[in-house]
This record gives structure tokens, sequence and C-alpha cells, in this order.
């Protein structure tokens, strides 16, 4: 548009290269911007560039650190006999903000897809078995989703881990809670089935 | 949360404060940008301090500018002799996106709004009063929001302006183009009534 001046052009050329991020919604992020205080943009700015410089893989887990080791593989009071394994970081916080887990991770860092031409050389798996000869694992549960991938993913790691004397385990299939039977999708519905549980 | 590292965290508050982004939102920009180039996340990060930097109102019109005056006042095909006034900037960017407009813009910089305590001396309307003692203006067309505080706007500037040889116009009130006789509301059916004009 001709009457943008190059700068605010700009601005919103780049905040449409976001995901969920539109012209119009760039547009009023932009102005937004404009009207905020130097420092909040300029603290927002250096967030970005931050997240960018200071983050980097977990030496150990493979979740998101700034320091050689993550926030969680530095906490004592995790149970190193329970490894959660998980696609990745964000799937681990996913799984952290269910509070329900009190294990360590390890992040494969995607899941095998040949379509998309990973396969399980792409992912941490070696990093993973070294891991089972070197700490004190006894049970493995894998996070991963219940799609074509994250089965495959789920059915290659309990085929190499079968041999070794470990409880592998799988997250439970079922209904959502607060969801309504009625339109529950049929796949769902015959896995609660078949995953029914006495009470 | 606590399994979260620091620079993240940051990011996503930061990316919270901003309009229509959310928790989930701000997250999964944030992991965007972790993902990104270095450079796409540079080049955002200063787009937007230089947007707070380089823009300034162009010292005529009030529009946004990275020059003493605007490219809108800078082009010498725009006719001098009609103006339309508009609250805001971005009032002005969408009057332009039409490409119905071929005069200059004068920004008022907001509406009066007594409850909000802005009345007309927090508009530039002193600015308006001495371009029309400078320049050829034959219109003005009045293109406030059809909102209590855009009438009461327009009211305003056609009582100061009315001792004026000067034609004052406003935006025609109507139907939106595409929009359902059923189910436009009564006020702006009655105001489509009231404009009706001869085929």
């Amino acid at each position: 548009m001709e009457s943008f001046p190059e700068p605010l052009e700009r601005l919103v050329e780049e905040l449409q290269r976001l995901p969920t991020i539109g012209p119009k919604t760039a547009l009023r992020l932009a102005f937004h911007l404009l009207g905020a205080p130097s420092e909040e943009v300029q603290a927002l700015a250096s967030a970005m560039v931050e997240v960018k410089e200071k983050l980097r893989p977990c030496g150990r887990c493979g979740n998101l650190s700034d320091r050689e080791l993550c926030a969680l593989c530095r906490d004592p009071r995790r149970d190193p006999a329970l490894l959660c394994l998980v696609a990745t970081a964000r799937d681990l916080l996913a799984v952290e903000r269910t509070r329900e887990f009190r294990g360590t991770y390890h992040v494969l860092g995607g899941l095998i897809s040949p379509l998309d031409g990973i396969g399980p050389d792409q992912l941490r798996v070696a990093e993973l078995l070294e891991r089972l000869d070197s700490e004190p694992i006894r049970e493995i549960i894998v996070a991963t989703n219940p799609t074509v991938a994250g089965e495959a993913t789920a059915l290659y790691l309990h085929r190499i881990l079968g041999a070794r004397s470990l409880k592998v385990t799988r997250l439970a299939l079922g209904l959502p809670m607060g969801s309504d039977l009625e339109y529950a999708d049929e796949l769902t519905l015959g896995r609660a089935f078949a995953g029914r549980r006495e009470m």
C-alpha cells in the first residue's frame, strides 16, 4: 500500500510471517506497537532475540534450556527411575502442566514419518539408549501423540526397547474430560471401551 | 511454569501484552520464533524497534511518516482542494485502501469524548484551521466513525467550520455491501432509508 511509510510496511510484513497472524492482525499489532511505550517494544524485541541466542537443547534430555542441563534434569527431586518419552519440548511442557509426572524426560526431537523423510536415525534414539545404559531407569512412558506418526514411533520404540528388562507403557486413550459420548468419534469411543477400568 | 527456561518465559510474557494474543497463542508464537531462522527473528525484532524510532506524525496532515512530510503530502497528484478529516492514521489507511479518494488528509488524533477527558483542544483542530487559512481547500469530508464520539466530533467540526465558505460533507450511512436486510440493525436500515438515492 503506497501510503504506508516503509518502516511500518516492513513491520507488518515481518509480523505476517508468524503463524496465526494474518494481514489484519499484523496491522493491528503494528499499530499497537507504534502506540506502546518504547521500553515495552524494546523488551519484546530483545526477548525474541534472546530466546534464539540463549536457549539450546539440554545435554541430557533434549528439553529447552539456558544452561548445559535443563531445570528438570538439575532437580534432584525428580524420580530417575521414570522416563517420559516425548516428541518435542512443547509436548514436555504439556505433560509438566498436568503436575502428574515427577520423573525425567527424553525429547525425541520429532516422530517417525517416512513421508517427511524422518526415520529413527533423525530422532534422539541413540541418546536414549545411552541413557538407558547409564541411568537407573525402570519404566519408560511413551507419550507420543495418538496419531499415525505417534503410533508408529511408539511401536518402533517398543520393539527396540523390548529386549531390555524395562516396563514400557503408553498414555491411556479414551474420552477427553468434559466431552460428550454423543459427539465422540468412533475410534476414540472404541479405545475408551477397550481400555475400560474397574471402578 | 517451573519447567520454562527463563528466556522463553520472558518472551511468552512479552508476547501476551499484545492485543489478540492469549497465553496459548503466545506459546505458539514463541516456539515458532525458537524454530525460525535467526535472521528472520532479528528482522522482526529490528522492524519493531525501527517503527518506534523512525515514524512520527507528518508535519502537515498528522499521518505517520518517516520524513517531515508524509508520502501523501509529498505527492503532487493529490488534489489540494479536497480534505478528508479522519480520527487516526489507521482510519486514513482504511480510506486510502478504497482508492476512491484522491485529495489530502488531516488526522485529528482522536475523537471528542468527554467521558475520556478528550475535548476539541486535545485534537489537531488548531492545525486544521491554520491549513484552511493557507491551503486552497474547497471541500471537507468528515470521515469520523458513525459512533457517538464520531458523530459528536463531526457535529462540532461542522459548527466551527460552518462560518467559512466551504462545503462540509459526511460519509454516507447505509447498508454495508453484501449485507442482508433481514439482519440489518434498525438504526442502519433507518439511515439507509433516510439517505436513499435516485437510481
